[in-house]
């Protein structure tokens, strides 16, 4: 699985109030903490500052960079932001994210082509978001083609069709699942991500429901996921979810997880 | 989702000891127990007396419905104990199993032909435990089969696909789930039902595991568990994975049964 530790987000009160004050020691022990719970990548966002965007989320690249040796995943809507990040970036950046909206789609697609950025690509587009299965089908299609024709590699493509709160559809769980599934048998070899919160928008004991949310899509393919690796009960469910998927040999990680005292509580 | 619950089981040593000592009270406690905690089925079995165990069960199943107005899935391998128990039963009684051991099959499947009991068909042959998907639907196809073709209802069919440890082999999880799915296309109206704990035989924090897989299991269509209903949160496991594999109706469950505190702690 691979962890994307979503906490250095500006719209966290914390993250905005240490990137106002520029201070270093609390970014970087966020990162430090994100990456011993396990976190592949750091997500780094700055959205909320609007004009002064692209100066703090390069200040957050450095932040991490110099606290930890994990790559960022550089998080903007904005693709002229995630080009200035991704200049002061060492090692090999995760866009978050291309779109099939048409100005991001057009501005990142030739920035992303030809080289070896892993590459987030959400199945959202300017008709908005896709309701069904074949809605998210139709936008993967769009943008694993179009990633593919320009040279990027199908092992750096982490599609995430884009999950929508049960409380509007019932059906939008099972839409995201069997959406994925489908992708995962189109293009071998590619990865799937998301963040699952949007899931139980709306509804009570949103944690839980989340949780099992998670453990069901890993069950079907997804490898990715953008979430709180400090989340102890979180990263149990996914380390369990992974070995009755069959994906831990001897169920290695799994009992290395009980060891460490992942499971009590 | 059809409960089976499955705590009257001689095996477990305060059942045991009720029955040695012919104590109503105590049986019809865990009955009433369990129908109130959402108990569909009451499961009995009385398999450890050997020589008694005819006499036992049929108390058990009097007792179960003295105390509630609850179906019991009578459960033991010997055909002959299942119809003696069968006799006291009222009303439909879920039988737990048929399976193709050729003792058992030849034996039941008379017992069951042109009824409208509900039957367990599991995946078990006389060449012994199921391994690999193929396996499961050889068994599954000559079961459901050999029930059809006897005027045994689709929709009154549970097949069992077997679970196994994935401490034995880690393709186990995935190769349950994967026959289930197979066998809910091929029978359309059928049911699947299983119980969940073998999968985490041998491996810690067995609980834990237990209740991922049977919310994974939900997730691609299992209906029926055999299961102790009074685990709270395993019952909530349940009710979350329903509404997020679309079978909850704007979350109606789910929101019932969070009001109801299923989900603290």
């Amino acid at each position: 699985m691979i962890i994307i530790g979503e906490l250095i987000n500006a719209s966290r009160e914390a993250i905005k109030a240490a990137i106002e004050s520029q201070d270093s020691a609390a970014i970087q022990k966020v990162a430090q903490d994100q990456a011993r719970a396990g976190a592949d990548y750091m997500d780094v966002n700055a959205g909320i500052f609007l004009d002064q965007e692209p100066e703090y989320l390069k200040w957050l690249v450095r932040m991490v960079q110099t606290a930890t040796d994990k790559p960022c995943a550089i998080d903007s809507p904005n693709p002229a932001v995630i080009e200035a990040a991704v200049m002061v970036h060492q090692g090999t950046p995760l866009i978050n994210s291309i779109s099939l909206e048409k100005e991001r789609f057009d501005r990142l697609l030739p920035f992303v082509a030809g080289t070896d950025f892993k590459v987030i690509a959400l199945c959202m587009s300017d008709e908005g978001m896709p309701q069904t299965v074949d809605d998210r089908l139709r936008i993967a299609d769009k943008l694993v083609g179009g990633l593919l024709n320009n040279n990027v590699k199908v092992e750096n493509i982490f599609v995430d069709p884009l999950v929508q709160p049960l409380s509007v559809n019932n059906s939008y769980g099972l839409a995201f699942i069997d959406a994925m599934e489908k992708i995962l048998d189109n293009y071998p070899g590619i990865h799937t991500a998301c963040g699952v919160s949007n899931i139980s928008y709306g509804l009570p004991a949103r944690k839980y429901l989340n949780h099992i949310f998670m453990t069901m899509a890993i069950s079907k393919g997804l490898d990715g996921a953008i979430i709180n690796p400090l989340d102890r009960r979180l990263m149990a469910g996914i380390i369990a979810a992974e070995a009755l998927a069959g994906r831990d040999d001897f169920c290695m990680n799994y009992l290395k997880a009980f060891r460490e005292g992942l499971f009590e509580g």
